[in-house]
């Protein structure tokens, strides 16, 4: 199975869902990005569709918004 | 492992994220549930958290409302 990617914020929903994902989906499963610390992979989340944080992104590129965290525009601060 | 319960409607956002979090989580690791068709336990849903649907309540009690396809009062109609 190719990875997940989770994109976060390291607001504390954000940190909370990475927990439930990783016992969901399984660490070696999914790739974890903070894009409130690396500014440079924001501009991959936003192409994959990611509006929010956090959020997951599938194999097969659908996105997950899950909870809410922070917008976009927050992130960019 | 214990089960997560995902809680849908029915709704085509809802559709979307159960094809995604089974092929994520896997068919075996997750029970399905319409409260659309199953109102009965709309209020089991509730109990958990769920604040709209599609959500999944994690093995560990906590709750993950996925995108967004309706609110719980639109599923009680």
């Amino acid at each position: 199975m190719s990875k997940s990617i989770f994109y976060h914020a390291g607001c504390s929903v954000c940190v909370s869902a990475e927990h439930d994902i990783i016992n969901l989906v399984g660490a070696e499963n999914v790739e974890i990005v903070n894009i409130g610390e690396n500014k440079a992979r924001i501009k991959e989340a936003e192409n994959a569709g990611v509006k929010s944080v956090p959020a997951l992104v599938t194999p097969n590129g659908n996105t997950l918004h899950i909870n809410f965290g922070a917008s976009m525009s927050d992130v960019k601060g």
